[in-house]
């Protein structure tokens, strides 16, 4: 393990694979550092013009779990602090701000996963709650407390009505649909659904048409005519317009506190124009977050939280997947080889040509220095952020940091987005004064 | 591998940990059988005098599956086909006769998973569908068909009002709750609300008189009299009455196909008395169900279901770590650690002294034969169950099988459920010409 303390150490690397590249950001700590926090405003396509707001928030979520860190909080109460400040951004995609669905109304995923416990609590298509993260938490915490009255196991995934019901009997604010919706949603909402309205008239004149020429043997040049038709219409999912930041995806945040525990959050209105009841990976078990304490000294602590197509996260299996292959030597290689082999590569995908996801990852050990002295426990942070998707912005801080840096991640010029990746991230050493 | 061809190879087997014990139960099948089903009528307890009908119930959904399967029907229509059975049965914690949930509804999960595509579906939280599996199966169809209009993924989880509004909206035959209701599940939901209401009095008495002994300083004394209060009132989740039969968890099928391929489904009323909106294992991705073909002939396809408490099944994923383990050379020595060291022992649920569940577990290989010639096709197929809780009722059958078998799967006397596990299984060799 290299030696980082008060020191810089960039390095740059390059991904071998699909013509995409990467740059190593580096931060370093010092002495008396109390914890890390990196965070994620989603993968998708940011534009440049609004690239200050996503970087806005994503300080801001960095500056409340630093301020957790700081004042004696654990990992999980300072993820939880950053995910309630990017959820109450109108410009994220979770808790004020989704996408509405199909029937104009905003359905959230979250969950959250503590390293230490293993614990886990998760919320689905959860309505008329501000912060979705705080039932997710509340659900985890629940756990913890053991058996309800008359020996029922407490449940750690709850979704729709009763998820709403149970929140608000557990004092978690409520709020209406019409304040956790923005101009910005309410405007993607109208623009998506005039889109598929006009993509199923293509569709059905397609259909008629193919039916009429079948008799004249002319299908093949009809159907490739209407299939032309269809591509100024547009998708929904994939776009990459200027007033269309409600389209970006999940949100999330993975920390490291002083003692070494990880926490891990995700959370998202989910697709745009999605059937009603419909869950993504943000409340999916091993897909939306991971987080684990190393078990022994010659493991890995390792966080993840991902954000992208729900389908493809959930089917991957994503978060936890790259947490398992964080265990290897070298992290980027490890991580470069999970998202190309378990995702963009991954059989359980193997129809898709386009598969569109982004990670941050973070993990840590303890330094041999902690091994020899009892006073001080140093914590070697690596971490890391890969998309397939054509930008993705994230934040992060340690505890000894002044101020947090953001950073809009982008795909290489000439890279495809959903079968390119880049990749990027940073090393920074924590020292302090164990209690 | 043993050649099983037109012969009988019976061996026993005991598991080394925890007192548990294991018999090897055989079926072999000749030339021309066309696949082989394994299904299960929940892990829990089932009462001798109610074994009849667990057992009937099981060997009419063997039926269902094999009659597919002779109709040349794959793995996945097999398998559906035994689920509906299974759902359908009175007996069963699943569509029909499921458990009520604390509002006195029934709120459904289930899921399907093809291991030649590795698409899967689920359903979560779902009322007023009769065949939750069907609904499970439908999103598998429809995310094989590729995109929505204007591009949108289609969904492969929904869950609540959402689910059901989908379900109906693509043909799927709807059914009160109040026809799906049966009398042992009313009873059932009954008996158990009078016992939450006992053991919440209990346990306000408790807090009261702790606060009014803690004056004197007698509060263990207070606290040990009312915990002994507390026994008779008895766990909604683990007693064995005589009548409980709907406190029994999910049912579940796997299923090969002639082709050898493999599928998996699962389905479940859920917990007594669980609060609105729970979803547990049975709609979880890589908890409920796992199916994967082989990806190269020197792997097994496996297929595995679950029942038993949803959250440990989730937070340990059990269906995917059992399909994972699966690969090493010996079929029983791998469930059996799996059980104990994924499940029982597992990091996942280090705070649990009473870990109950129970799976099903298929694997198969193509035989040296089918190498050599190009008109026999031969697989070697291996069924196993495993169970911690009391008793596990399971069935099964090969095409060629003029009837299924049926079993419950009992601890061996002096296990304790939640600790120890039983472990039971055969091999059959199924040979047919291929098309």
């Amino acid at each position: 393990m290299e030696k980082l303390e008060n020191s810089t150490d960039c390095k740059e690397t390059v991904s071998p694979l699909n013509n995409s590249g990467s740059v190593l950001n580096c931060t370093v700590s010092g002495h008396e550092a109390m914890g890390f926090v990196l965070v994620h405003a989603g993968a998708g396509y940011h534009s440049e013009s609004k690239a200050k707001e996503y970087k806005h928030v994503c300080k801001r979520a960095c500056q409340r779990a630093v301020d957790r860190l700081r004042a004696g909080g654990l990992a999980l109460e300072a993820v939880t602090a950053a995910l309630i400040e990017l959820e109450d951004s109108p410009f994220t995609n979770a808790g004020t701000g989704s996408n509405l669905n199909l029937s104009g109304e905003i359905e959230c995923d979250a969950s959250i996963m503590d390293g230490k416990s293993l614990n886990y609590g998760a919320v689905g298509a959860l309505s008329g709650i501000k912060n979705p993260v705080l039932v997710a938490r509340r659900l985890l915490s629940e756990t913890q407390k053991g058996k309800l009255s008359a020996g029922r196991i407490p449940p750690c995934f709850l979704v729709g009505k009763g998820a709403e019901q149970w929140a608000i009997s557990h004092g978690i604010p409520a709020c209406s649909t019409e304040k956790m919706t923005t101009k910005f949603s309410l405007s993607g909402y109208k623009r998506n659904k005039r889109k598929m309205e006009l993509a199923e008239q293509v569709e059905t004149k397609r259909r008629r048409q193919s039916c009429g020429h079948k008799k004249i043997g002319n299908i093949k040049l009809i159907e490739e005519n209407d299939l032309g038709c269809l591509e100024p219409v547009g998708d929904i999912m994939v776009e990459g317009e200027e007033n269309n930041s409600a389209c970006l995806d999940t949100v999330g945040a993975v920390v490291v506190d002083r003692e070494g525990n990880v926490a891990a959050a995700v959370s998202s209105g989910g697709l745009a124009m999605k059937h009603p009841g419909r869950v993504g990976q943000a409340a999916h078990y091993g897909c939306g977050c991971w987080a684990e304490n190393a078990r022994d000294v010659s493991l890995y602590s390792t966080a993840v939280s991902t954000s992208g197509s729900g389908e493809h996260l959930i089917r991957t299996m994503l978060a936890r997947e790259c947490s398992t292959s964080m265990q290897t030597e070298n992290a980027h290689h490890a991580l470069l080889e999970a998202m190309q082999n378990k995702f963009i590569s991954s059989p359980f995908l193997a129809g898709e040509d386009c598969v569109l996801g982004g990670v941050i990852v973070l993990r840590c050990c303890t330094c041999g220095e902690a091994q020899r002295s009892e006073d001080i426990q140093t914590l070697l942070v690596e971490f890391l952020w890969s998309h397939t998707t054509e930008s993705m912005c994230v934040g992060y801080m340690s505890a000894q940091d002044s101020k947090p840096r953001t950073h809009i991640s982008r795909l290489p010029p000439g890279a495809v987005a959903g079968q390119s990746l880049a990749i990027e991230g940073g090393v920074c050493r924590l020292g302090t004064t164990s209690d």
